[in-house]
């Protein structure tokens, strides 16, 4: 049953074989690892006018320009450091990679957990944006905010669940669309607006009283607008670390996109920063900026709506990067020990199932504390990603300089610059954000680094306990030295399931016993009188137990005197368990078995031989015979 | 650590012998026993008006004094005929056994699931009473109606989970100071009035409005009425049903109990609608009658507060009661096979845990629902319990009537006209209620019948599965016609977990195979590899699974022509289960092992052996040495 509801939703299994069929063209891959970057144009030039703007009033508009400029500089910088770190990791250079071969284990780690919180914070932010568009269209939805993001959070799911390519299918051209529709937008806004068809926002705002004509424009308040404006920069990165998703030749498509990536982020960064200084649109709480802008170019046509409509759709994508990356980035650490093992599991359809549930609860989880508000998200957002791009581009500096060869001055200045630049983001953002929700990251960081360490030192432990060296294992002789095998049957009637465990204890070992344990006498007297006409020699044992317990009073038995156990035995209780036809029979049979499993097998010699007894579906059993064969 | 906040909060376990000394004498018992339907007064009068206040306006208080009557007249004639149920039932006699006892199984599992739906709306009632009663007294509270009902439901709930003699204790004296209140407010108000201190409430309310000066008096509306009021009969059978419960001499004390608890109802219900009519008090959404009546009597002094902390706590007395009898009642069903066998299962505390937690969640769920609403519970209400009255009542009559013995045409009489009276009131509140809740129980109750009887159907078959005679038992030899053992040991490396589960599998037989589950070559190579370089004549079989499955390529296997199966032979399949010593170091080892333990227990003949593989602290190792003697 609920199997064939999970056939439908993700699909059915793919065979390991499949995997080589799931990879990125040039053009199905841009729009997959492109969008997270590109999508970032609906919410970027927003979140610096919020800073501005109330500060500010008018003057905000001209400050935009300026930062923007900033950013793109920036992009161009990150743009030739990470196709270096293509080059040089054909494998997939991820931060947590470079900074793990470059660095050492803990730079690693930090880059790793810098990238996680990254990637969760990127679904949460981009699909909150993404209903942002929708409700800026549909105002009336706005109370459904919350809901409407945890929605669009389950598509993306189950879409990624599916597997790599299809999803990539299903989102692509979205993005596209999305690249024209802001492309028209930028072209007809700036044509219509030097042509003098729109009357300059400025006046409306000013004399309604929203703008403000003057204030104090502080290196402070520019920064703080600067740090909400990096959260255009992350994305970047997808590309570098998504390498071995590509078709061949890998590093030569990857390459191609991360150029395509940037011209994109670029040209529409840039046009959106530019169209929201001409037509000095304010930012607002229920209408995002680029509706607003959408709104004055195009009024309520059907540009306005098609704009709202890929924006969100494209959000959706940027998410879905992270579905990309974060189940790969967690099964590395996972392969490595950093992170439980189930992580770097595929799923039935060959993706890494468990990371992207993981994902979906977390930011699902954000959603909720912060109200599906982007806002809100923003300060928490952009410091993952600039530690790990610090980390990564360190990492590449000392590799340039250490491993030298071809143009390495000139690499190790690119990269030197790179971490240098991202470094002063990163202690910009924690200064000027720290009070609005950096904190929390800046806490989460440190405890991952901690619990990954934890974790992997747990894992070398198991694998201490249970490393066999080859000159261990030739001595090792199966056959020699076999210790005794003991066996308790419990028995709390005798009927045909005891019968049967019985003769399975006497087919596995000599010594057996039964174990009666005895709640009121009467029950034990019958036990024992039945007990007493068959033919064994198994020897019936009865205790007592005035706590109504099962598995206690076995192990006193076992650890007694009475009991002959040697220096070595193992002991084997035996369990018969039913397995019953209908689900809902489950509920008619008392599961003190798996209880009573749980606490034997915290005795390290015991082994629970669980024995099913396969009910058969009494519908039909009233109209068969009373013959049982259940032997 | 939760085993630790369990014996806080339930107590520490206690012995088979401890029953014993868990009674309940004739003081210890009648609060608990009669709190049920004394504590109906709080709303019985309240919930008559409701019916006949806005339809007629003041008539509706000479109306009052008729259907108080006649309830008080079906007190007495339920009265009589349980003593005699108490005298021909001293082991117990709820409606139930004695309806099994005398008409047979259906008859019998109806009244249980009669009286089921009956306790578990008492609580409902009970507490959202209770609540009203509160939020009377202190009006600010009313927005709070469900969490404070779920907040007393809880108290009650752990009373019991602590033990039968406990829970009577802690709830004995504030019966008895609600019964000393409630007759001190009777006497003042009785006499006040006469005396002429206050004004009669009729002017009051006529001249704000609120009373119509008249309206027609219908059959109809008064039955509905009626049927609203015999909410306060409920609870009479308490003391039928708990006689086992009772100190010795049980059946004199029952009987005491029952005639004191008739006498107080009578005494306070006649009292209440007595005073209901002289202060003309108008039933309203906010405050309840009782709180109203007492306002004018003694105006907001201690003796106001004072009866309306007592109502509430009486009210949790009387959900108390159903927690001692819905318990009891399943686990008699469970016993008998009509409901699942862990509800006739004593915790740890002696109690039926399982019983009282299921009573809990129901209850919790239906003030949930009805948002602690008492007028829309009373509706689902009296039925229940009148319908196993009714089958009760025919059950002594058709006793008398074919034992017959000493006075039986003077018992058959008081039976009969108890069945005849109950049965009519059965047919009374279906008709008049049906519309306003009725209906739901009128639809639950048979599906009651038939799921308990599915169960009872299980568990025939199961019994007849397992079922042995003694002379089959004799011709049992278990050291005969042993059939071979045959064992499977996954091997997912070598290590020392996987030889110590071959050099297991050779203890107990000779036919043992390593398996190889593989998913990647080399992993599959490796683990061969390795393997030959062991000492042993087992076999290892190396299968591929595209689908990244272990389950299904072994049962493949096992059914394949390649593996030696003879008819009869079991198939131990050897797991090994890490045991970890912090619980955090579970989620760190996946739990395939036991999702293919389920698989494989589904084929008849396999055994599952589950072999545990104790960690030990990596703290502790990290400083001790690496010697590991895991075997």
């Amino acid at each position: 049953m609920f199997n064939r509801i999970k056939r439908v939703i993700i699909g059915k299994p793919l065979k390991n074989e499949a995997i080589h069929g799931q990879k990125y063209s040039v053009v199905w891959g841009l729009p997959i690892l492109a969008s997270d970057a590109i999508s970032s144009i609906a919410y970027a030039s927003e979140e610096i006018l919020l800073v501005l703007v109330p500060a500010v009033g008018v003057l905000a508009y001209g400050e935009l320009t300026y930062i923007s400029g900033a950013i793109i500089g920036l992009l161009l910088i990150l743009t030739f450091s990470y196709r270096q770190t293509i080059q040089a990791y054909p494998n997939g250079g991820g931060a947590y990679i470079v900074a793990t071969d470059n660095l050492g284990t803990i730079a690693g780690i930090t880059a790793g957990a810098s990238l996680s919180v990254d990637y969760i914070l990127t679904v949460a932010v981009s699909i909150s944006s993404g209903t942002a568009a929708i409700t800026s269209a549909f105002p009336r939805l706005l109370p459904f905010t919350v809901p409407i993001c945890l929605l669009i959070l389950l598509l993306v799911m189950f879409g990624n669940l599916r597997g790599i390519r299809e999803s990539s299918r299903m989102f692509s051209l979205p993005t596209y669309a999305f690249i024209f529709a802001i492309l028209a937008m930028i072209v007809t806004g700036v044509v219509e607006h030097f042509m003098g068809v729109h009357p300059s926002a400025v006046s409306v705002g000013v004399s309604a009283g929203v703008l403000k004509t003057g204030g104090e424009v502080s290196l402070l308040l520019l920064l703080s607008a600067f740090s909400n404006g990096c959260a255009a920069l992350t994305g970047v990165e997808a590309v570098s670390n998504a390498i071995p998703n590509f078709r061949e030749p890998q590093i030569k498509n990857a390459k191609t996109v991360l150029l395509l990536l940037s011209f994109f982020v670029l040209l529409l960064f840039g046009g959106t920063s530019l169209l929201a200084n001409l037509y000095h649109v304010v930012p607002g709480q229920d209408k995002t900026v680029l509706s607003q802008i959408a709104a004055s170019i195009f009024g309520h046509s059907f540009m306005f709506y098609f704009i709202q409509v890929t924006t969100t759709v494209i959000l959706a994508m940027a998410a879905n990067t992270s579905y990309s990356d974060f189940p790969l980035l967690v099964s590395l650490m996972a392969r490595d020990g950093y992170a439980p093992r189930q992580l770097s599991q595929r799923g039935d359809r060959l993706s890494f199932s468990n990371g992207i549930l993981m994902l979906s609860a977390v930011a699902g989880l954000l959603i909720i504390i912060f109200r599906g508000s982007t806002s809100a998200l923003i300060p928490l957002y952009a410091i993952g990603v600039f530690i790990s791009f610090s980390l990564s581009q360190f990492g590449m500096f000392k590799r340039w300089v250490t491993k030298r060869g071809e143009h390495w001055v000139h690499k190790a200045l690119v990269n030197g610059l790179g971490a240098f630049v991202t470094t002063v983001v990163v202690m910009i953002i924690a200064v000027t954000k720290f009070r609005h929700g950096a904190w929390i990251v800046i806490i989460v960081i440190p405890l991952l680094i901690i619990l990954m360490l934890k974790v992997k030192s747990h894992y070398q432990s198991v694998a201490r306990q249970l490393r066999l060296e080859p000159h261990e294992l030739t001595s090792i002789d199966i056959e020699k030295d076999l210790y005794r095998n003991r066996v308790i049957v419990p028995v709390e009637s005798i009927n045909r399931a005891s019968i049967r465990a019985l003769r399975y204890a006497r087919t596995i070992s000599e010594h057996v016993v039964a174990f009666n344990v005895s709640i009121n006498e009467e029950d034990s007297r019958k036990v024992a009188e039945r007990y007493s006409l068959i033919k064994t020699d198994i020897p019936l044992i009865v205790r007592y137990s005035p706590f109504r317990k099962i598995a206690a009073p076995l192990l006193e038995f076992v650890e007694s005197e009475e009991y002959d156990r040697r220096k070595g035995d193992i002991i084997t209780v035996i369990i018969p368990q039913f397995e019953v036809r209908k689900w809902w029979h489950n509920l008619l049979h008392n599961h003190s078995a798996s209880a009573i499993e749980r606490q034997l097998l915290k005795h390290k010699h015991i082994v629970v031989a669980t024995m099913p007894l396969q009910l058969r579906n009494e519908d039909l059993l009233l109209k068969a015979e009373r013959k049982v064969e259940l032997k």
